[in-house]
C-alpha cells in the first residue's frame, strides 16, 4: 500500500517502546485482518518528525478482502495523521526496500526572517539570506556515485550511493524546496546533504569544497544535519510492472506501487 | 503590523470569553509596551479556524520603540501560532478596516478520495470529482457589484459588494485554490461563495444559475458554507503611500502595509 503521514507526533516509522510510531499504528489498524499479528514493512524507515506522501508499505494478510474495501476499513481505523492512499495485491516475493530502484525526498526550508506559522511543522526555518546560485553549484557535485560516509550518522562497510537528482527550487520568495533522488540513502544522509547546502548558502562552506568533504569520509567535516520536520518521503520507484515477479518468482504478476 | 497565524486552535480574531483568540494573544503580548491596555484592531475579523498570511493589525503604543525591536520582542512573547511579519509606524488617522480598498483570500480544497494528512488543518476535503470548467464558468458570474445577501449569514441593510477576482487554480492534481478579491466581504461571504462553487463542481447547481441565486437574496437558495480551516486571509490592499494621510489628516506620512 501507499501511505501518507504527518510525522509531527511520531518517533518515526520504526516501532519502539518509547513512544508512538507509524509502524505500530498500522499494526493495530491491521489487527482484524489476520489471525496472527501483521508486521508491516516500509520502503523507508523515516526518522522522528519526518513526513511521507508516498511511503510504500508491504504486509501479508490471510483474510482476502478487496483492496479498496481494505483501504476504507484501514482509514476508518487509523488516526487522522496517517492515510492509506491506495492498496494493491503483489506477489509474495516483492520486497518494498530491496526491490526499490530509487527514492525521492523533498526538503522544505523557509529562509526569511519570520516563518509562516502554518509551515512550522513542515519546513526548517533558516533565518538567513541563502545564496541560491552557490547552493545550486554545490548541488552539482553530489550527482553520481560517491562514498557518502561524510554524510551519514552510522558507519557502514559500503557507503557508495548514487544521487540521481538534487534540485533546488524557490517558491513565494522565501520557501526553498530541495528535491533529492537516489538509489539508497544512508542514515540521515538526505538531511546531512541539506544541512551542508544551507552552510554553502550562508557562505560558511565554498560550493566547490564538496568533493573534498566527500573525499574526507568524515562526518565531522560536513556541516549540520537539517531537522527531521522539513523532510518528506515523496515517492519510491520500482522496476516496471511484472519484471520483479518474472525475475524472482518466475511468474508474472502485476506490481505497481 | 502585518501578522500571520495558524488559526487551528483559535476561536477567531475577536476576543471572546469562551476560548483563545488572536486578539487576546496580541493584547497580552503588547502589555509591556503601554501603561494602558492596548486593544489591537484588525483589517479582517477572521472566524474560527481561519488562517492569515497577511492580516493587518493596528494599535496605539505609548512607549516609543523601534518597529524592528518591537517586532522581535513581540515574536518572542507570542505563541508559535502567531508571527509578526513586519511593523511600521502610521499616522493616527489610519484605520485598518475603513481605509482598506480590498482584501484577498485564498481557499484550499482537496478533491481526491483521500486527503494528504499534512493538509488536514489547512484545506477542505471534498472527496468528489469536481468539474473545474463548470466552476470557472460559475465564478465569472460573481465578478462586479451585486447584492450578496444570498451569500451572507447576517442580514445587513446594504449588502452590495464588489468581487474583483475569483480565480480557481489546480495543484498536484487534486488541490484546488480559489483566490477571491473584493472590496468588503459580508459575514461568511467568502466561504459561502466557495461552498456554492463546490456544489457547481459536483453538478448540484448549474453554473449559469448563479445570477438567479444572487437575485434571490435568500441565504437558503445558495449552497453550503465551506468550513473555516480552508480559508487564508492573504493580503489587505490600501491606497498608495501618503494618500490616506493627506486626505484625512492634511499631512503626508508614509503608510504602506
Amino acid at each position: 500500500m501507499i501511505i501518507a503521514y504527518d510525522g509531527s507526533r511520531f518517533l518515526g516509522w520504526q516501532k519502539t517502546r518509547t513512544g508512538p510510531s507509524i509502524q505500530e499504528e498500522l499494526e493495530k489498524a491491521l489487527e482484524p485482518f489476520s489471525d496472527v499479528p501483521i508486521q508491516p514493512e516500509a520502503a523507508s524507515r523515516t526518522d522522528r518528525g519526518v513526513h511521507a506522501k508516498g511511503q510504500v508499505v508491504c504486509f501479508k494478510a490471510k483474510k482476502s478482502l478487496h483492496p479498496y474495501q481494505l483501504q476504507r476499513a484501514l482509514n476508518s481505523r487509523l488516526c487522522q495523521d496517517i492515510r492509506v492512499q491506495s492498496i494493491e495485491e503483489v506477489t509474495s516475493c516483492f520486497h518494498p526496500t530491496l526491490d526499490a530502484l530509487s527514492k525521492e525526498y523533498h526538503y522544505w526550508i523557509c529562509s526569511g526572517p519570520v516563518q509562516m506559522p502554518m509551515y512550522r511543522y513542515y519546513s526548517w526555518h533558516v533565518p538567513y539570506l541563502l545564496d541560491l546560485p552557490a547552493m545550486r553549484q554545490a548541488a552539482l557535485h553530489f550527482y553520481g556515485t560517491h562514498d557518502f560516509s561524510a554524510f551519514s550518522h552510522k558507519q557502514t562497510e559500503d557507503a557508495n550511493r548514487t544521487i540521481e537528482k538534487l534540485e533546488i527550487e524557490i517558491f513565494e520568495q522565501t520557501r526553498l524546496r530541495i528535491a533529492l533522488r537516489g538509489d539508497r540513502f544512508l542514515y540521515k544522509m538526505a538531511r546531512s546533504i541539506v544541512g551542508t547546502l544551507v552552510y554553502v548558502g550562508r557562505h560558511k562552506i565554498a560550493p566547490d569544497s564538496i568533493p573534498l568533504v566527500l573525499a574526507s569520509r568524515q562526518r565531522q567535516v560536513a556541516a549540520v544535519t537539517a531537522p527531521g520536520h522539513g523532510l518528506f518521503l515523496m515517492e519510491v520507484f520500482y522496476q516496471k510492472d511484472d519484471e520483479i515477479a518474472t525475475q524472482k518468482c518466475g511468474t508474472s504478476v502485476t506490481i505497481r506501487p
